[in-house]
C-alpha cells in the first residue's frame, strides 16, 4: 500500500487470466482459445488495413462493424455496443447498469471475473449456488437484487441452460437488468439475441475471441435495448472514446462476413469436444455435459492439481481451479485432433 | 433515464472527440493527428504477426513492449503502464491514484476528458485558471488537492511549461500524484520522464497517437515510480486483462524501433508549425507559442465559429470549442505543406 493510492486498490484482487506461456511446442488447452485459425478473409481485411492510414484515430463509434453485426443478428445498429473484448464490455455493463444498491446475483461457480467487477465498483456480490450437478436452477434467481448475469454456456463447467430457462430468468427480473455472458454460445447452444426485441432488461454480451478465433483481436460486444446501450455508451465515452483500433474493426467486420468459416470451425470443435468427452468417460473420468469450447471433467482417483501437474511435466496444459466445489476437475480447452489425442495419451500415462 | 440505469449514468457528460468525417477529400485539421505515416518498419512488423496466432490472446502484460519503451526511456519494465490509448491510460490514473476525498487540480483551458473522468468516478474537479497569456503557473498549484494533472504542452493551448517549472509543481505536492500528460512532448518539449526516479509522486503519460503516427492503433502509456504502476496494473487487470491486441504490441514496439523516421516526421512538422504560424500572424492572427501539432489562434476581427464554419465551406475541418475564454480561437493541427498551403489560402478567402 502506497499513500498515493487511491484506498479502494488496496483492497482489489485482480482477476487472474489463464497463463500465456512464452514456451513453444506446448500443447496449450488452458484458456479456451480457438485450435483454428480465422478466416483468410480476416486477414486479408486486416492488410487492407494496414497502411498510413495508421496515423488516423479510428471511428470511435465503430459504424460499420455494429451495422455488420446488427444485420447478422437481425437487430438495429442502436441495439450493439462493442468493446475491447468482452471484458471491457462486462466492465461498463457493471458499472452502468448493476449499481442499485442490491446485490448483484450469479452462480457459485462461474467466470472468475464477476466478483472482480464488484469489487472495482463496490458492488455488493451474492454468489447463487449451482445445483448438486453444476446446474443453474431459474428459480434460484426470483429474490432480490441488482442485476443478474451468468455465462450461457456457464464457464469453467461447459453446462448449457436451455433457452426458455434463460427466458425464465428475464421473466422473473422484471425491474432488473439479466446478463446472459454468450463468450462459448456458438459451440451448440442458442442465443438469447433472439429475445432481447422482447424483454427490454434483457443484455446479451458475446466475444470474437473464441468461436471467431481472434482473441489476439480483442473485440467483444453487447446487444439489448437500445436504452442499455445508451448507457454502456455514456459509460464507454467517459472513459476511453476509442476502444477498438482499424485492424480490430476491419477484422472484426470479416470474421461475420465469412459464415462458412465460422460454422466449419465450430463444427470440427464440437465433434472433438464428443470425442475427447467419450474418451475421457473411457478413463473413468466424470465429464460434466458441455456446449463450449472445453470440457470440465474429475477423474474419480487423482485430484486437479496432480493431474494438471502431471499434464504440465508433458508439455500439455489444462486450467485447475483451486477453489470450492470444483478443485478436483480440470478445465480442458478442445484442440486440435493432434493436441487431444497428446492430451488423452497424457492422461493415460498418469 | 432509464430504470435500468445506475443512478450516476444519468448525470455523465461524456467526453465528446473530434470529429471523424467519412467525406473523402478533405482537409482534416481537426484531430492533432500526424500529417505522416508510420514508420514502414511498423507495417513489417504488424504483418508479420498478421496470421494464425490472432486466434491466440496477447501476452497480457505486455512484457516485450514494456522492455523496449523502459529500453529507450532509460527507466525500469516495472515502471512502464500500458493501455488502449492514453485515454484509458488517464481513466486508469484518475481511478487509482486520485480518489482522496480532495479536489483534483487542472487547468481551466485544457484537455477535456479531465472533467468527464471526474464526472465518472465521482471526483470534485478544482479547474485553476491559466494566466492571461494561457500560461501555467507553478504557484497556483500549492493549494489542498487530491491530485494534479496537466498536459505539457498544454492542449488546446499549446503552450509547454519548461521542466523547471513542472518539476516545481511535483516538488510543492510531495504527498499527492502529479500527472504530466505528455501527448505532444515530442514537438519540441522535453520530457519530464527523467525525473520519475527522483519523484515518487511524479506519473508521465504519453501516446502514440501523435508523434508516432498511430492514432489508429491505439496505445498509451504511463511512466513512474513502480508503485503508482502497481496501482495501475491493479485496477486493469480488475478491468481488462488484455487491452492491447496482438498487432498493437508488436506495431508499437517497431515504432519505438525506428528513431530516425520519428525525429524525422517531427522535425517536419515542427518546421511547417512555424510557417504556419508565421503565415497566421501576417493575416492578423494571434498565435499562441506552440510546441505541440498544432497551434492555437484567434483572429482580431472574426470569431472562431466563423472562422470555423467559412473553412468548413471549403472542405477544411479544424476545431473549434464555444467554451469560456477560447471561443474566439482556433485549434489547427498542423498537416502536410500542401494541406497547410490550403489553411492559409483558406482563411485568406474569409
Amino acid at each position: 500500500m502506497s499513500k498515493f493510492w487511491s484506498p479502494l486498490v488496496n483492497d482489489l484482487v485482480p482477476y487472474v487470466p489463464g497463463e500465456q506461456p512464452k514456451m513453444a511446442n506446448l500443447v496449450k488447452l488452458n484458456t479456451n482459445e480457438n485450435p483454428f485459425g480465422p478466416s483468410p478473409k480476416v486477414i486479408e481485411a486486416i492488410q487492407a488495413e494496414l497502411n498510413d492510414n495508421l496515423r488516423l484515430y479510428p471511428d470511435p463509434e465503430g459504424e460499420a462493424l455494429r451495422q455488420t453485426i446488427a444485420d447478422y443478428h437481425k437487430v438495429q445498429p442502436e441495439q450493439v455496443f462493442l468493446g475491447n473484448g468482452s471484458d471491457e464490455v462486462l466492465a461498463h455493463i457493471f458499472y452502468a447498469l448493476f449499481q442499485h444498491g442490491e446485490p448483484i446475483l450469479f452462480p457459485d461457480v462461474t467466470y472468475s471475473f464477476y466478483p472482480v467487477y464488484c469489487g472495482l465498483y463496490n458492488i455488493e456480490a451474492k454468489p447463487v449456488p449451482l445445483t448438486e450437478s453444476f446446474e443453474i436452477n431459474p428459480e434460484d434467481y426470483q429474490q432480490p437484487n441488482g442485476g443478474v448475469i451468468f455465462p450461457n454456456p456457464n464457464a469453467p463447467t461447459g453446462r448449457y441452460l436451455p433457452l426458455e430457462q434463460v427466458e425464465a430468468v428475464v421473466q422473473a427480473n422484471p425491474d432488473r437488468v439479466v446478463v446472459v455472458d454468450e463468450a462459448y454460445v456458438d459451440f451448440g447452444g442458442e442465443s438469447a439475441i433472439t429475445l432481447v426485441d422482447k424483454y427490454p432488461n434483457l443484455l446479451v454480451s458475446q466475444t470474437l475471441s473464441k468461436a471467431r478465433s481472434l482473441a489476439g483481436l480483442r473485440v467483444g460486444l453487447a446487444i439489448g435495448h437500445k436504452d442499455l446501450i445508451e448507457a454502456l455508451n455514456r459509460v464507454k465515452n467517459s472513459f476511453n472514446s476509442y476502444p477498438l483500433d482499424r485492424l480490430a474493426l476491419a477484422g472484426a467486420r470479416a470474421a461475420y462476413e465469412d459464415e462458412a468459416w465460422f460454422r466449419n470451425c465450430c463444427d470440427r470443435v464440437i465433434s472433438e469436444r464428443e470425442r475427447v468427452t467419450e474418451a475421457l468417460e473411457n478413463l473413468g473420468f466424470e465429464v460434466l455435459p458441455s456446449k463450449a469450447n472445453f470440457v470440465f471433467a474429475r477423474d474419480k482417483e487423482q485430484s486437479g492439481e496432480t493431474l494438471a501437474k502431471g499434464l504440465r511435466e508433458q508439455g500439455i496444459i489444462v486450467r485447475h481451479f483451486n477453489k470450492p466445489r470444483i478443485s478436483d476437475f480440470l478445465r480442458i480447452t478442445i484442440g486440435t485432433a493432434e493436441q487431444n489425442d497428446a492430451l488423452i495419451k497424457g492422461l493415460q500415462s498418469l
